[in-house]
Formats: structure tokens, sequence, C-alpha cells
């Protein structure tokens, strides 16, 4: 499975998945940026929307339930629906870009929904040379229209989307569902450490400025206050110079990326991270660099919609756990925009961006009847008053 | 500078250093691996030899003094004894590979000198694909004949080396001179380390087997082991993969250089890094595997020719320092013809195989009044019968 964004495959998806909105009683269009909408009018003209989805594309050699599970669950709850009038309008939204694959940013279409599209994205190329710009033309769209994609200033209940975990927490507590309380903010910094780089048989062992003992001592330390602080920092790449068998390492570069879902307790982590790492090369004589690749803030999950999102989740029986996401979602995009909630179903082995993710049967009907409890709740609410969107 | 074994830079050198060995009174002549001898008599035709020597060959880009020095020196403390009868003949040899530069292994001419030069090498190619035995044809010599090269069977008294200390010992403690009481043994190892890749933003901490954050305990412990077991051991080299920024490390490779004067001692502390790393794999769910690249063993130099050289050193007015070497010498492969010994000289700023390796002079006149007084003492020694060469 390949279905990147603006390609022949995303064309035929959107195809497909509007014959299925139609089938559900939906009225299908494309926005401005690809994404494809489904709309169920709501009792009245003038109501709000609730806004369901999550993304169509994938990455390359993808698994079959990233993303498009939970545009398909937006249909099945539409269908469910309806005989029943809601005080709110739904939009199922298949988003075109989430992964960022073919133009190296990612939630561009999510993004032009919260009416936060980058105008310098469009100049953006994918391999082939071929800018987002024209990649738009090419299927059928406008590129100076993009704005007309973003629901700013429409009156939202907010964004739901259901969406498998993509790790392993809910398969070790045996549990299908989960209300995602939060999802995580990353930062990403490059850490540069320099020491001398001497002969491995004639520098004693207190006279060297090793960095890359230095950078042991620092990524453990890292691991230490991840786990304190409840917090994920991850060293995913680690490169050693000069790098030779009998040469003590002159300096070492290493990638943290750190994670949490709330970003002060992120920031209050990599804080610590930074004054150890400072001490750690001040009493090595090594010198320390940390400079920043990438911040994204935190997108808390709203109340109101964790509590409907949990109340769908108890109709299935379950008791609702709660959950950071550590990866990233349409939702973080929306969250500018209107309230957000997530529901997580359990990925079997954690897998996930592999052709070997999986979701249970039994998960995704539990899923498909949790979501639209959650519907159903939100309806109730908002007729007895007890909730309004902004 | 480069002068690698059986270059037109090897002959030239040879021609010009024979010149100087000519003008010091030695009888000149070129052994069967290329390596340059200046002869002595002793005061009988029967006379054992002392073996005074270093190499002439040089790594690319290599500093003034490595190797060559040793055998300017023994020249000179030739031409300072010419007038001097003395118990034992002297044979000043420039070894013409020492580095390994050209095909790959080190220490080829000294082994031919120990009688321990393997044929197989003869077929060792560098990079133009020339090999050894075609190396030597075109410089004159001839490969099968190469065993000529060999004093086994010669009386000798022992061999010395005079060589630059290529570490920042002697200039730390401020001393110009001191004795090598054995040639550092080096294993080295290549530790593989497997755990589980994963996403940096979905794997919690508490279920990660992350082959980084277990190689980063294990390299901290190989420095804290080496410290507390007083070997050299030096991480050069460490790999991650697959190696994305939001990627958990699946698996680490990392070698080990591990270095001691004495062998037990090397290998107590290896074992017992050994069985940390094991615990530390275990504990963590990673595998670990741990396969020798390379096992060479320690040469202790012997006991009278320390004390001979420590004589030397005190002639000077220094207190004699005693230091292990941990670089490779030409003396580790004459350690299996003859009893051995050396001779450091201080390296200032402790730089080596690097064009800024320098000496300072009074240091190689020390050196050079050191050393002769180390052959007078040899020779007293063995006039008195305090001494006798195997």
């Amino acid at each position: 499975i390949c279905r990147t964004y603006l390609s022949p495959e995303h064309q035929a998806c959107n195809t497909l998945v509007g014959e299925w909105m139609t089938e559900a009683g939906l009225t299908v269009r494309t926005d401005a940026a690809g994404s494809l909408i489904g709309h169920r009018p709501g009792a009245t003209p003038d109501a709000p929307i609730l806004l369901i989805g999550s993304h169509l594309d994938s990455i390359p050699d993808a698994g079959a339930y990233d993303g498009i599970l939970g545009v398909l669950l937006g249909i099945e709850v539409c269908a469910a629906l309806s005989t029943s009038a809601l005080p709110f309008a739904i939009d199922v939204i298949g988003f075109g870009e989430e992964e960022g694959v073919r133009f190296g940013t990612t939630l561009m279409t999510s993004c032009a929904t919260a009416g936060t599209f980058n105008p310098e994205w469009l100049q953006l190329q994918d391999d082939a040379g071929v800018s987002v710009a024209q990649a738009l033309s090419a299927f059928g769209l406008n590129a100076e229209r993009i704005g007309e994609a973003s629901y700013q200033g429409r009156t939202l209940v907010g964004y739901l989307e259901a969406h498998i975990e993509q790790g392993p927490v809910l398969e070790a507590l045996d549990l299908p569902l989960a209300v995602v309380t939060s999802i995580a903010g990353a930062r990403r910094l490059a850490f540069e450490i320099t020491g001398m780089a001497a002969h491995a048989g004639t520098m004693p062992m207190d006279l060297r400025r090793d960095a890359l003992a230095g950078a042991a001592q620092i990524v453990s330390d890292i691991e230490n206050t991840a786990r304190a602080e409840q917090v994920l920092a991850t060293v995913g790449t680690l490169e050693v110079r000069p790098g030779g068998v009998n040469v003590v390492p002159g300096s070492v570069r290493f990638t943290l990326d750190i994670r949490a879902g709330a970003d002060d307790r992120r920031d209050r982590a990599l804080a610590t991270i930074e004054r150890a790492a400072s001490a750690c090369c001040e009493s090595r004589g090594l010198t320390l660099t940390i400079s920043q690749l990438h911040e994204a803030p935190a997108a808390p999950c709203d109340a109101a919609l964790q509590a409907a999102v949990a109340a769908g989740i108890e109709a299935t029986g379950q008791t609702p756990h709660y959950m950071e996401s550590g990866a990233g979602h349409d939702a973080m995009a929306l969250a500018t925009l209107c309230p957000v909630g997530m529901l997580f179903l359990r990925s079997p082995g954690g897998i996930s961006h592999h052709p070997d993710e999986a979701v249970i049967a039994d998960d995704v009907a539990r899923a498909f009847t949790a979501l639209t409890a959650t519907v159903r709740h939100l309806a109730n609410a908002r007729d007895t008053g007890e909730h309004r969107g902004r």
C-alpha cells in the first residue's frame, strides 16, 4: 500500500471512499486541498458542525489501517445515525496529507481545514521536482483557492478522530479502546560534543577527552530523566568521529526526540537533561552545543470531548482507559480550530507503519459502537444544554 | 612526509641513512626484507650482537620523528663509541615496515628479522594491486630469499629501541625520558547489540528494548572498568540502526580496543566488561554478541635491559620513570627473538601521526646521552659478568 498526497492512488481512494460516503447518505465534495468531505445535515440549516475524520494518505509500504480506518468509522457512524435528527451537522473528512511523505511536511491538509495552511508550502517539491501547486493542479484543484478549505468562522462542535494506537500500550493492558488525553508535542534537538581525538594506545584514561564516553553518560541520563519525568525521550541517531577502532573519539553528534502530552512537563525534562549534559561535558573537558531541529506544541484534548469519548467506550462495556498519544495526528492541526477528541484502538504487536499492521475485528466493532455512542452523547448533551462548542 | 614500505621514498631514505651510517663508521647492507643495517664489529669476530633500531617507514602525512629518530640515535651512539672496543658487535637497523600502511599488515620487516615473517604476506597487495613479492623485486630484492633476514640462531645481547612516546604522559609529568616496562598487547572486539526498533512516540519507556540505551550503559561501564583495572579501553566506533531521529534504535554495533602491559590484567578487565555487558543486555531484553577481531600478546621488556636503560637515563641526571607503551613498536616483533628494551622521549602536546609531531631538542640530546650510557652499561655489565644475553 502506498497512497501519497495528490497521487493517482489518492484520486482512486477519494473516488472509492466517496462512493461509500454516498451509500451512507452523505453529500460528497473534495475541498480545495484535496481532502474528501461527506456532509450530513443537522436538524436546522444553521446547526453547528461536528467534524469526524482522519487521513487517507499512507507511507510507502504501509499497513491497511493507519488513518483510513478512522475515516471509514466516521462514515459508518453516519450510516448508523441515518434516521436520527441531530442538533448538529456532521462532516466526515478524509484528509489527503498527514504523513508528510511526498513533500516532506506533515498535516498539510488538516492545516488547510484549520485555516493554517502556510502558502510557502505550495512551492515544496517532491522527488520528481513537482510542486504542491502543480500537484494540486494535476489533481483538478487550484492552488490559489486553497484558503477556501478553511473552516475558520464556522460554528463547530469539535473534531473527533478514531485511530489505531500504533504502539503496544493497549495490548499490554489487554484493552481494546482508550480515550486520548493529549497529543504529545515533540521537540527534536541535535547534540554536538567535541573532545579530542587521540591514540587508543598512548592516551591514558585520565587524560582523555573522549566525546563518546561523555555522550554515553548523557544518553543514560536522558533515559533516566525520561522515566523520572514521565516523558518519552529517544536518542535515535548517533555518529562518532573520526571513527577508528584504535582512536579515542574526538566528536559525537546525536539527536534527541522528546515528547510529552504537556509542553511544560516536556520542557522541564529537557531543561534537566540539558543541565546534566552541560555538567557532564564540563567535568570531562568536552564542549557541548545543543541546537533545536523541530518543535511542535502538545495538543490537549478537550475535556468535554474526552468525557464524550469515555461515555462512548463505556457503552461497549469497557471501563475507559486514558492515555496520551505520542504520535502526531490530524487532530493536532484541528486543535487550533476547535475542541478535539480522539479514540484509540489497540494495535496488535504495537506494529504500525509496516505491512504487518493489524487490528482485531472485535475491537473495530467496539470502536464503531463507541464512536456512535460518543456522537449520541454529544447530541444529548447539546439538547440538554450541557455542552456548547466554541 | 610519506615513506611507505618499498616505495621510492623508502629507497631514497635507505640511501641517505646509509650514507650517515657509513660516516659513523658502520658497514652498510640492506637485508632481504629491505631493512637497512649498519654493522659495527665487536672486540672479537664471534662477539654477540646488540641490535639497536626502529623503523624508517611512515604513515601518510606523517610527523618527522616517529621511528626514524630511533634509527638516527642508534647511528649517533655508534659514532660516539667509535674508539671503544666493546664486548659485542652492534647492528643498527632501520626497519622498512612498521606502520602497516602499504600492505595492511604491521611489523613485517621486524618479523623478518625475528624469523617470524609469514610467507603468506608475500601475496598481500597494495591499493594498486602490487604484491609484497613484486614490490620486493622492484626494490632489487628477492622474495624467495626473505628468510635470510632472520637473526635466529645468532647470539644476541638484545634489542634496544628509542622512540617518541606518542602520548601526553611524559609532558604531563614534565620529564624528558622514560624506561618502557612492557609493550601493551591489544585485543579488539566487536559488540553487536540487538533490541527492537520502535516508534519514538508510541513506545513507552518501560516497554522499550533500546539497543543504544544498552550500549551507552556498556560504554560507561567499559570506561569505569578500565580506570579501576589499570588498562586502556577505547570504544572508537559505534553505529546505530536504523538511525532515524524518531525511531528507537533496534541495533548497535561498536568496537572495543583494550590494552595493557600484561595480558592477564587486560584479560581480567575484559572478562569483567563482558560479564557486565551480558547482565546489562539480559536485564534490558537485548541480545549481545561479542566477537574478537584481533589479538596480540603484550611484550614485556627484559629486566636487565630495563635496568640498563634506567642507568642510561640516570646518566643524564634524571630519575628514571617507568611506563608501559600502549602503542606497538618493532620491539614487539623482536621480543620473540631476544630480550628487548625501550627508551621513550617526551612528545610535546602528545601529538603523533600528524605533521605537528615534535620533539624538544634538549630531550633528543638527553636521549643520545642516555642511549650511549645504556650501551656502555651493557658493555660494562658483560665485562663484569653481570649480564649475559640469551
